[in-house]
């Protein structure tokens, strides 16, 4: 949903996350499912049997489970950080980046997501301060840094947000000298990546140093009669396309697990058992 | 390439395997991509570097290699076969049914792949000849059989493919009663799903029993520096989202792979490397 641009998408133009996300819902429910908005909080199971527990307070009982939750944005984990939460602080530089026209912006994160979220400050004509925990290691990714109209602010830390029903500053610490100064800014985007948030899950199924669900390539975890797909899972490479393919395979693997169960006929990539 | 319509594409509405192929083509030309038409017969390995030889006489040198070689019709093995390929005898009833309008047509196959090829050669009012080895068993399939402008013959083997310049009959063995007999026909098409041709490889490469390449869920084979995508690796459920993803797993695998070879930094699903 976040992606500006998504030119990587086998058979599609290239379309903004948000249209990809749309055509597929259109699809889904053209093809009769049901969609319920609602937030699972808690599975139980008993003897192959699963009973979804939501927000609102209904429960859904299944005999097959196919985990699908993505991925959240990482926090920085700074005081002021969740009390600014929609009011100066964004983890979305797409979605928010127009609500900062010509304003102070601080960018904080690793990598080409901070790139990608200067470039779409920039166009709004931010004044823009890029910083980093670290140094920025020479390459593609210093050299694209580099022409954007943007301060670079390496091996610095952010180490509280400051503001009062809106953010006004940041409080910032050189890493090498140890000094702390406080930099006025009206928004914060934090690019630090995303984290797959499993904990909820409890034991239930095996997830890995990252909490990303273990999957074999049919996308079954390590809980029979519990799959997984997409961003969630530990497969390293997080695309479109991959995560579309994987909520395919996982659909099939659970088809045949229930076919199983009522002692009907599995999907096969040949389909000589329906025959013979 | 084969498919007549394709309706579970995320985020494509239906379209044939031509015109996603086609769609494909073209985005990977975009891209700057340089194809090839020849055909690989044999892959020599020599301390991690491979050399490709093609049919042509030509030869590509790598260190890395993606297969991604599909499938192909399985034969019915019989007599006549492989002489009248092109001349009455086809694997591929979307592609082949307009040259058999109202003529006498046999298919002879399992399953799903018999239904769709009927639904097709139906169309062009042809005469139509539906030949099983066994039962059909009973269920949604039987049910959708039976709605056809066709004739159903259970328990019969096709034993030879006759004619002279063209197809004109196949011979037909009933397997309750042994009885032979003759069936006049102009057309025969043999939906028998498909084969992973890998016996060319010889011992590179670990296959399953029914040839196809072992993968692990990043798209590795069974050798370091080869990778496989798509309908020919033992991931059991094929689709062309599916392979569509394999094709990304695979080449982010490769890159990760050649990155390492130099020393490089890999694609990571987080881009903190690039930074500290």
């Amino acid at each position: 949903m976040m992606s500006p641009r998504i030119e990587n998408f086998p058979g599609l133009p290239p379309l903004s996350g948000f249209e990809l996300a749309n055509s597929i819902l259109d699809q889904v429910r053209e093809l009769g499912c049901e969609i319920i908005y609602d937030e699972v909080v808690k599975i139980d199971e008993n003897g192959g049997r699963f009973i979804a527990y939501t927000k609102s307070g209904r429960r859904y009982p299944s005999k097959a489970v196919i985990l699908a939750i993505g991925k959240r944005p990482r926090k920085l984990g700074v005081p002021g950080e969740d009390k600014f939460v929609g009011k100066g602080v964004s983890y979305c530089a797409v979605c928010d980046a127009p609500l900062y026209r010509e304003k102070n912006v601080a960018i904080i994160g690793w990598g080409e997501a901070v790139y990608e979220a200067a470039t779409v400050l920039n166009s709004y004509g931010n004044r823009l301060y890029i910083i980093f925990p670290g140094k920025i290691s020479k390459g593609e990714l210093s050299e694209k840094l580099s022409r954007l109209r943007a301060k670079l602010m390496e091996r610095t830390r952010v180490i509280e947000i400051k503001g009062d029903l809106v953010v006004k500053s940041i409080v910032l610490k050189d890493l090498d000298s140890g000094e702390i100064s406080e930099l006025e800014v009206d928004g914060i985007f934090i690019e630090m990546g995303y984290v797959a948030d499993t904990r909820w899950l409890g034991n239930l199924i095996e997830v890995n140093e990252n909490g990303e669900i273990v999957i074999d390539k049919v996308c079954k975890t390590s809980k029979e009669g519990i799959f997984a797909a997409g961003d969630v899972t530990d497969v390293p490479y997080k695309q479109a396309v991959i995560a579309a393919a994987q909520g395919a395979i996982a659909a099939l693997s659970a088809y045949n697990y229930l076919v199983r169960l009522s002692g009907g006929v599995e999907v096969k990539s040949d389909w000589r058992k329906l025959v013979e």
